[in-house]
């Protein structure tokens, strides 16, 4: 049901600066940049390998550019860090209705469109001991099954 | 010089209890455990995919074996969660060598035997915008440059 590690998601205060330090430490570019306006981030997607799975692995580096967002309050509570990680799947909404009969509680139930084009949820920390755990299913997958990224 | 996303490392107070949660959950097995003493913690990995530089992306879930460790300081302050992360390299001597240039603080100068008879070490987190980053050579990769884990 899971497939890959799809990304880590990184919050930091200076996206640009975040950007550099990949690019300048690791060689790492930027393939994809994005503000994702409901979640109050500006995103920045870096390439690091590919997947078995016919997808890839990638830092997600996140940015608040609201006071109010998620990711602004967490990062006010804990500094610089790694906010999330996210497992693919081929069928984001069957790995997301198995969590939930497991007991674990789902944050956007059905699904909603993520990063590039992905169908996405997240699964609370308190149930997956502590990790903010996000599900995905890429836009390529997503086209392989004749799916759309939310109905 | 980074070719893959190695591991999440994920600190946890109950390794088998945290390894059941993954299984039922997920369907991931522990490929391997040992209780590396030097850092003072238990450690089971789940291999998740395979990535595209002949190696693997795995989890590693971490549990302190004794108080005065770091991850069992770790833990007290942050409650379980994601503890670090780890870029693959096929030469973690001329990465670390790199990373110290650019002004990166080096925990392990040398690296040192990590898991699975990798070779490793770490990168400050204030130096990696809060994000503590190991460097890791697979014994794979060792072999193949004819290199051992430690000198």
């Amino acid at each position: 049901m899971i497939t890959r590690i799809d990304h880590i998601g990184i919050a930091c205060h200076d996206l640009d600066e975040t950007v550099d330090f990949y690019r300048r430490t690791w060689g790492l570019e930027v393939h994809h940049t994005q503000v994702i306006e409901e979640q109050g981030v500006r995103e920045a997607m870096l390439r690091v390998n590919g997947t078995d799975d016919g997808n890839a692995c990638w830092l997600q580096l996140l940015e608040p550019v609201r006071e109010d967002c998620a990711v602004a309050t967490w990062l006010e509570r804990h500094g610089e860090g790694v906010h999330h990680i996210a497992f693919g799947t081929p069928d984001v909404d069957a790995a997301a209705g198995a969590a939930g009969e497991a007991g674990i509680r789902v944050v956007f139930d059905p699904p909603r469109t993520g990063s590039m084009d992905s169908r996405v949820t997240f699964l609370h920390p308190k149930d997956c001991h502590g990790v903010l755990t996000e599900l995905v299913t890429s836009a390529g997958d997503l086209a392989r099954r004749g799916a759309r990224p939310v109905e």
